[in-house]
């Protein structure tokens, strides 16, 4: 069944955990990144871990021993997931995996904003293929562009695949998960809404439905 | 003049504040990475940045939004400067130069691990173009390949190139200065070193004789 993942792109402690309480029923997990973890601490993540699995977006693009470092860090705050970079290379990805134990590794297949032309997209058949091959769990691919979703998914097995950017990006939940997404993972349209738990309701029912 | 970096890749608080104190005398500049930030938190910044001007290694590899997020946090703790990657393309590194204000932008030019030969190094020449074209301060190139820094520097124009890997990496401090480098960073052989102090004196002569 496909899933409901919040990205959590707020910067205060106090008001992460209430609106993760709030639409926690609604969740698969909840995404954080370095913005939050640099204003509340590591911490944070054990904080939130007691609501939800926290997959953490640190876009890891660093050396082997570097990244083990990084993902360890995670994993010992009790993190579900953290979201790596492909384009370091295949020794890097593969010390993210064999670091991360049961923790999920994820990989970024393809990014939405224009600078992602410059360079990455060209890269994405062999990224995909990469992950694959070196164990990650899942893929990061946009749903601001399905026709690509479905393109990584002819690739990737039965990898999961989280699809950020539905919602204030303009990405339909629907067509991510046609296209092969298994989770979508929206922000915004939570957060910032009036009644988060309403939004998130409204988001969970279009993909159960 | 040529400088030396300090790459203090400890994840002890105590202990990074001791070894940049016992070596400031011989540095240009202290370069800290997310793993001692995650263990000791964000105003490590501030405490180091007392001794020595900070360069922050966090291989900043997001969006615009996040990137500029990511760079606010940094300048707002004191830091001297920022590592951001190219890869992810334009409008991220120029949201990183736009958002840095005094602090200085470095952009990853090429990467020294087995790894940044999967994807990296075939965009080196595109990545430093647009760093200069956007306004970064310098770029990140490896000791351990001083004719990469040879070809690079051909590039770069008068940007500061901070070549990584020197020492326990096997690169040679006077080649890549040679090779036009402006600064080299050091770690293991300095913070490993039964007297830092020492260590970082046999460095600092080397790059001033």
């Amino acid at each position: 069944m496909a899933g409901l993942i919040l990205a959590l792109d707020v910067t205060d402690r106090e008001k992460a955990i209430n609106i993760a309480n709030e639409v926690a029923d609604y969740l698969h997990a909840i995404k954080i990144g370095w913005p939050l973890v640099m204003a509340a601490g590591m911490d944070i993540i054990d904080s939130l871990s007691q609501i939800k699995p926290i997959i953490c977006d640190f876009k890891v693009a660093d050396i082997p021993n570097t990244t083990k470092l990084i993902v360890r860090e995670a994993r010992n705050h009790g993190a579900m997931g953290i979201i790596v970079h492909g384009f370091v290379g295949r020794d890097s990805i593969k010390a993210a995996v064999d670091e991360a134990g049961k923790m999920k590794v994820y990989v970024v297949a393809e990014m939405s904003h224009p600078g992602a032309l410059d360079f990455m997209q060209k890269h994405t058949d062999d990224i995909v293929l990469m992950a694959k091959e070196v164990g990650a769990a899942g893929l990061i691919a946009p749903a601001t562009r399905p026709e690509r979703i479905t393109h990584i998914r002819s690739l990737a097995g039965d990898m999961e695949i989280l699809a950020p950017g539905v919602g204030a990006q303009g990405g339909s939940a629907k067509e991510a998960i046609e296209a092969g997404a298994t989770h979508i993972i929206v922000g915004r349209r939570i957060y910032e809404a009036n009644e988060p738990a309403k939004a998130a309701k409204a988001l969970y029912d279009e993909l159960t439905l």
